[in-house]
């Protein structure tokens, strides 16, 4: 009894002193981050130097030689790129949508969702349907024959975090063009993903399925979405003409650019603080995720810069193709399987760079506790509440190996204001919260590099 | 021991059931107050139709008007204006500082602090010296006679809240001129109270005492701050001249605004919501206080809204003059000595419109543990933090009855880059950040007006 009681003090002892020094490394970390700010100067960079990064453009390969240039000039042991196959989509320069209901026409607001088919240089006309569900769809049966499906269900304002409002409003984009081409319809108008009531349109992903025909899809802006329901509530009958010149070419060799600083007693054990390295074409992806870019790199740059070493790796990762495939966290995970390193943690920031506010966690139990009791020590930077659940698009295939899946979660109230849309830049990013965040991160990798989970 | 026992479920069951029925108010309440986000159309109609608000000003008239009649609007039960004299100080049309060094002239960037002295159509004249510390002043002694001191202790970066830079640094403007004076300065220019670079200056209020010469005082933008402390580090010796226009008259009688929801059950037990009506006469008054003021009537909006009728009495107290005499406050409190009402509770809106995080709370350990246990309730505002100390400068007064000092903590990261300067205006403030505050107040006064303390 008494030797149990000894070894649970001296468990405890060791617990506390490791938390202590954790926390002077953090306060550390804290105080280097916010003195020099340099997560903003990157970010300033990247938006002004490169612009739009859309996978398979100019801006994109751009964008490779600037990340890994930084990765080295922050002091990462080794900088590398690997290699992966990424789509290439152009938007082209007409997105166009006009309604017509009697003797009146409006033009609309719109852009192409990423990935839709154009509508050849004549366009596509038909009358307008509005629905808010796929339900809907499907009830309306032949009706649809030839017709355009507008989309026009808005996020749930009263949720707290935007972020499920956003899950609760994007199938329509996602999916929106199979539902309707499955009873008929020509193509699709979807509103857009935002809780903002202005005249800027937000792109993003759209999916097809070979076996059903491709239709084109715009995201129309929500003013431009609620004038055309009321076109639509007060003619009836509104015609509808979509042009667009988006096309689709064959995927291009480019790359995932990596850096790290090598642990100094588990180097094949892994801690991944990642990103995504391309944007969409609106804007310049400054918060969609020049913020995660930056932070990653900030990351490095901090522990270096205060000659920290950790036990285990801390790897940067800046992942290709985010927005349309995917195809750079796939390329690296499948490669994971080959290697000897064990990816015990993968932090990714993809939220935006607003205020810290935690870290949203999907690991068994155990690990999830042991986050947990690092709270004390996140809350250096204001990021303590460690809630379940949560990860990444990129780092999401390494679920398969058992590593834990960990995203950072700013504050999400004014992220729909911006996201994939030409209002997604560097002026909408305060220097403080974006490196707040690059601190949170950095503090927990640190602790997960010296305790292990 | 089987009746404890009992009695210890009745009570865990009734808390149990208690904070299940906040629990409902309060989603009810945040999904009016996000579904409306009524409080920024107010701050909209205030900052547009008034401007600012500065004591003694026409526009605090105007204020005064504007705010019983959205009061009333609300659907308050009563509304009252509560008489009480305010100072009348006036910026005039002049604020121009000029360095002279060699053959170098720099017209820097400045405003006069509230309060300041004018200098005389001529101005004044004198060599500049830099200083960090009222320690570095009194080191002076006789050098500094006739002499303008230069405060430059800049915020520190490193601190995670703002506010805790800004209590590390104010002294300087509030007390500067006095230290100065004692040791026969004639003026003094003091870094302005932010951790932006930029070239604005942001006022603020300064202190005189009778005994002590009242000399001229100034904050200059950083980015002024920066250029005079190069100049004086290159070309050591640096005239500067000075001129304000500025002035102080006789106080005018004025109003704090009233409205409150009667309590159904307890009405002389008061729970006070509040902010400041005034405003300093740079930009109008959006964060401070605009925000605590629309947040404050939005309290009684959504209460009556919804038709809850609270045991005890909710006040919204819209208070005169807090940022250059804190007149309003005193007033209102010596009133309260007169009366039987009960101040139980006092909540002030005073840091900004931005995301709540929580509440600090000035009160014994019994009430801060009770109002530390409507945390998970909170947490529907994502405002769940509680911690010790805090209130507002316009409560600060209620302490005396024992009432219990709650300040809104919301996050404090641009907080000053726009306090007190020409940036405090409305497209500063988010629709969405700012009804939180506005739910998180409604929530912690709805719960404490049901539970008492």
């Amino acid at each position: 009894m008494k030797t149990r009681l000894f070894f649970c003090i001296c468990l405890l002892g060791s617990v506390v002193t490791a938390q202590g020094s954790h926390t002077i490394v953090a306060q550390q970390i804290k105080n280097k981050g916010l003195t020099d700010l340099a997560a903003f100067e990157m970010l300033k960079d990247i938006t002004i130097s490169v612009g739009h990064r859309l996978s398979g453009s100019a801006g994109y390969e751009k964008a490779v030689v600037w990340a890994k240039r930084q990765l080295e000039a922050a002091g990462a042991d080794s900088v590398w790129l690997e290699p992966v196959m990424i789509p290439k989509w152009v938007r082209g320069e007409i997105e166009q949508v006009s309604a017509k209901a009697g003797n009146t026409t409006v033009n609309l607001t719109v852009c192409a969702l990423g990935g839709s088919v154009g509508t050849g240089a004549k366009g596509i006309t038909g009358e307008v349907i509005e629905v808010q569900s796929f339900d809907e769809v499907k009830a309306l049966g032949e009706k649809a024959e030839g017709k355009i499906i507008f989309y026009n269900r808005p996020f749930d304002k009263t949720l707290l975090n935007t972020g499920e409002a956003y899950g609760g409003a994007v199938n329509q984009r996602g999916s929106g063009a199979i539902e309707a081409a499955k009873v008929g319809a020509v193509g699709v108008i979807v509103r857009s993903m935002t809780n903002a009531i202005d005249d800027v349109p937000h792109t993003g992903a759209m999916r097809y399925v070979d076996s059903i025909p491709k239709i084109p899809a715009v995201a129309i802006s929500t003013i431009g979405a609620n004038t055309l329901s009321k076109l639509i509530e007060v003619q009836k009958s509104v015609s509808v003409t979509m042009k667009l010149s988006a096309k689709t070419f064959a995927d291009v060799p480019s790359y995932n650019v990596i850096g790290e600083v090598r642990g100094s007693k588990f180097p094949k054990e892994i801690v991944l603080v990642g990103g995504h390295l391309d944007s969409w074409d609106k804007g310049v992806g400054a918060h969609d995720d020049g913020c995660g870019v930056a932070q990653s790199i900030e990351v490095i740059r901090i522990i270096k810069n205060l000659q920290l070493q950790p036990k285990r790796t801390i790897r940067a990762v800046l992942f290709a193709n985010e927005e349309n495939g995917l195809k750079g966290g796939k390329a690296y995970a499948a490669r994971s399987q080959n290697v000897t390193d064990v990816h015990i943690a993968a932090i990714e920031s993809d939220a935006g760079g607003f205020l810290p506010r935690g870290f949203g966690v999907t690991a068994d139990s155990i690990k999830f506790e042991k986050i947990k009791s690092f709270a004390s020590v996140l809350e250096t930077a204001g990021a303590e509440k460690i809630t379940r659940g949560g990860g990444g698009a990129d780092i999401g295939p390494l679920q398969t190996f058992g590593t834990a899946l960990i995203g950072l979660h700013p504050d999400s109230q004014r992220y729909f204001d911006y996201h994939h849309s030409i209002h997604d830049t560097m002026d909408k990013v305060h220097p403080r919260e974006l490196e707040l965040g690059a601190i949170a991160i950095t503090i927990l990798s640190w602790i997960i590099s010296q305790e292990g989970l």
